[in-house]
């Protein structure tokens, strides 16, 4: 039994609410146990400099928390003047992540924004936040193809992102809370497709290490917990555009 | 009749919801129309360099709105690297309005940080965070009260603030929104105590001027309104709180 | 009396004066009592990029103080890498007020930059800055007009502004200077139009409050300060430039 | 065969130069293929804030790269004024990994500072960087050593890096160079200890996904190459040094 | 003839107005032909923190040219946020050509702030910003001297700089101007004591050379126009100071 | 004697290493004594925008250290989000060095970038720096050349750089080193050119001065030792490049 009575492959409370706020193309509030995340998608109708004129899409993302999401306040980027390295490696890994499931070729010269803003953490956030933010930029993509904008739908699979670890008495857990994250002696972060593909893998021994058993052990605890997630996503997206997945998920098996 | 319906000196629907996140001492969503703001009273044991040994707090706010709490997307201030002329002017008059109904004396060497986030925004959003961060304020220093770590309430006086303004057709409208605020040829914050005495006082002709007539019917708008958030302030904040304010305020008129 | 042995409603003593450099389109030192301020006027032949093709121009400003300018020696805004919010706020203030008397579509894609650069500092110097500001930009304007490069004179009304203020022991006082600013209660500076119409009110209780009579009070004050530097104001720039200002201001009176 | 006449699990030619400077306490030249990257340990008698007064030792990295160490020049961090997210992401690895080998409660309130400078890159600079500055760290940890400054020799087992990726014939290489790398579809870069635990795992597939299948391949061809590391930084060490690890690999795993 | 009709060797019309500014310690505004710079010497009862605890003193500073200074409008350095390699270099060369006439252990634990502040620039604002800030600087010791607060007069000896050149046409000339300035092959400023000692020369041929002949020309001419500013000093400053100096300069001959 | 051995007039051991690294245009390691630069040129195909279509092409440098070149570990410029006023002293005192001796009409719109990254430190970094980076950008000139992008070889003169001295024991050296650099009373750097004309004269009396008949002492110290330096960079560039500047020389001289 886990410090807040979970199971150790059990995750915590999930819930995803959709169209949280007026302006963004998509958006949701994602809560994960204690750890609630805003995630908004913006299409921008541009492209980076260095992209322009090739006829495709990109996609971006920007990380960042409410001073007060933590329990001791935490001091601005804005005021310090500088976006920490934490902050730049999770923008970074979200936006590597999202572009795994998106034909980029099909969006035409436009940029998916991914605001992802922390306002309650208690562990787990950037994989909350990767979680959230595919269910955001499905429906902004959803509304660009409902209107015409782009031809094909463009979201070729799920995704969806937990953590496992090792805690100090050797337990693999799923979906680290906060206290248990500041614990662990191995941390890792899964980023997988609805398919049950790696996109992204991270594991980290922070002043410890793991064996080669002790990863196999933890890619399977981790995947039964994503299997959860991409229900969860389905609910929320709805028939119609878990089929346009589905249907695109086919057609790159088919390729391959 | 305004483009949303309301009457002239009619306010938005508000509703200010309580301990909206965990971690902070104080926490409030405020919510003006379509303008929502999440205001959260941090204590930090500490006064800035400058106030040390004087046996005296201080309060302080930061103000900053999500990239996409805006119809365009705005780029965040962390990643420009420095917070906008516009920012700094909202965050000191926040600041300098909280301090006017609290008795610095009374609340140690410590700092009230106050943090207002706009997660969406509609117009107001300078003065709604005036009004939820108040409201934040005065729950995080009863708690400091209730435990004991200050002898004495130190709220003097309740304090909210709203927008008053001229449309392009002279008419005098109360609490604008976003569309109104954009074509208003004059706009005008008032902070205010409970009391009904000027805390704060800006008018702006932008392109535009106003007569000493227009002053006065402006201000008796702005002050009706601000009535009305008294009201909404009293009952969150609930009668214990609220008697307590009474009991500063009436020795304070008492002193005077 | 006051502590340099003014009365209640007496100005310091004010001088401006006109084209003391060499280089700008319009330059003026103003002395307010102490206070020094180098005004200058640059014609710069673009607007900036959000303004580009709408054929109007714009109006900025920008304010800074010499390290001893003041009493302590401050360190400069160009060593700390970032300008302060105080400045941030006055150029904010200055570019807003002077945009309030110019007709922006007779000056073309023009942007008229105004730098304020106190020398000398005692109390009053953004309202100092904005005095001295309007006449070094009614200056380079005319040499526009004179030029023909602009068809129209398109400033329309005198520009200036003061302070007023409530002290410790109550008295209203105008025009204050550092001493009397440091200790007063309510501090309020009133940008105003030669035809006595409000272009800016800014008035704040710093841990204090006023009430709707004392505002009152402080305005009538204000306004008969504002009187002289208007007269001041029409004797630097001669007449010539007063009678095209004159007749702007009948046309625009005509026309409301 | 590989592009540059390698075989799949064939690493580059590497060479590690031990006392390249003259300066720093540890320092070597790694070059791995045309990769070549300056390692220098730095041994400050200080700690971070945060950490005074624990009585342990802190390990940190920073990441650099000449402008012209690649095919375009590159403009500096410094003339930026900031660092990118991809140089922070690698000097936090870097300094992560390095602290999961030395005992930091051993080597007293320090810190170890590695700087690794690329001076020319052809793929693989984080991983040569690693591997390189756990020679330069363990160089300098042995001068405190020999001197007596700390008791106990505190590097408790080795440390290398390599990396692995999925060629777009989807066939298997270690050790990419630049040109495998911009075109390699999965890219994963393995830190392992001398006794074949894993300290990190990085596995990336940037618009493409791996299965769990090749996820076990990458990793055997990732250990092999390791293991080669391994020898070579034995070589360079010493055997003293080599038999000081060894024998803190020994106490450790009697301990678990 | 020269552009402005001065003969090679003849210096622009030199003011030097001592007190110019209220608050700083010293002050004056220096006047070369069209060139003019407020210098202030501002006494700091600190050192910097490299210095604490040695019991002597230091001198620094800092330089700057208003925006409208020049014929175009600069951008400020603050707005930049960054401060320019040249306005660095000047104030390095202020700072330094300064300790050279100031014992330093006969000021105790101050630092004296040079700031030089270029209202108005036609050339040479570098080497009036030397000439001025000794001025300024002189007064301010002898104040501190003047009250006890230092038992010997510091300053060791005169100090003022000027430039010389060769225009296109090979002339040699003093005290260049702008124009003259921008065109001239070689640009030499020269830095003196008033014994005729150098303190810093820094010649430069940008496009071009000079040859060994050349440079003992230019430094004929430069002495020359130097023994000019030492007696516009020595007027400016009085007996009282100027005696002092030349006391000091005696006994450091004396010991020499 | 010196404090290494070395006689007064004795330069350090010198050695430059061409084809330092194989990215660049042209590049150079350059050893003088216990001082180590990496010196590299790249070309690149476009000047500054305030230079465009003007036909004629550009030289700039940057400057650095590695992080551990000195005997203190000091803070990297990236990481302090600046870079110090000694740098860009450097910095420009390299680019403008290496323009005397460059036909830029020659070059075409072309930036030449000279980084020169000190990676072991022991005195005369920036002189090192401009005799290697001059090295460095005759062979990337050379290859513009052979492949015909240019059509005259655009290098007028050789061109290197040393420094001279007097220690506190009054004597003069030559090509100081750090112990003798930091001791020294007055430090001047020479920057000459194969012909013997000056190019950039900078002599420092750091809390010293002094005199005519000393300058002249040291020029011709700095000047025997300048010859040497030709001698090694005529060596290392070959009979062709040397030619080439022979050839330009001459022509140059014809001309004036």
């Amino acid at each position: 039994m886990r410090i807040d009575g979970r199971e150790s492959m059990q995750l915590r409370t999930i819930h995803i609410e959709p169209d949280f706020l007026k302006h963004p193309e998509g958006s949701v509030l994602i809560t994960v146990g204690d750890t609630k995340v805003i995630c908004t998608a913006s299409i921008d109708e541009r492209v980076p400099p260095f992209m322009r004129g090739e006829g495709k899409g990109w996609i971006t993302a920007e990380y960042s928390m409410l001073p007060r999401a933590t329990e001791q306040r935490n001091i601005r980027e804005s005021s310090k003047g500088k976006v920490s390295g934490r902050t730049m490696e999770i923008q970074r890994l979200i936006g590597r992540a999202l572009r795994a499931v998106v034909d980029l070729e099909n969006i035409g010269e436009r940029t998916i924004w991914l605001d992802c803003d922390v306002i309650q953490a208690d562990g787990g956030t950037r994989t909350a936040a990767i979680t959230g933010a595919f269910v955001a930029m499905a429906i902004a993509l959803y509304k660009l193809y409902e209107k015409k904008s782009i031809g094909k739908y463009p979201v070729t699979d799920f995704l969806a992102a937990t953590s496992v670890g090792i805690l100090e008495n050797k337990q693999i857990v799923l979906d680290l809370n906060y206290v248990e994250d500041s614990k662990a002696g191995v941390d890792m972060n899964v980023v997988m497709t609805g398919s049950g593909e790696f996109v992204e893998l991270q594991g980290t021994g922070e002043e410890s290490t793991f064996s080669y058993g002790e990863l196999q052990d933890l890619l399977k605890v981790a995947q039964e917990g994503l299997m959860e997630l991409f229900e969860i996503q389905k609910e929320v997206l709805g028939d119609e555009i878990t089929n346009l997945i589905y249907q695109n998920r086919g057609d790159k098996e088919g390729k391959s």
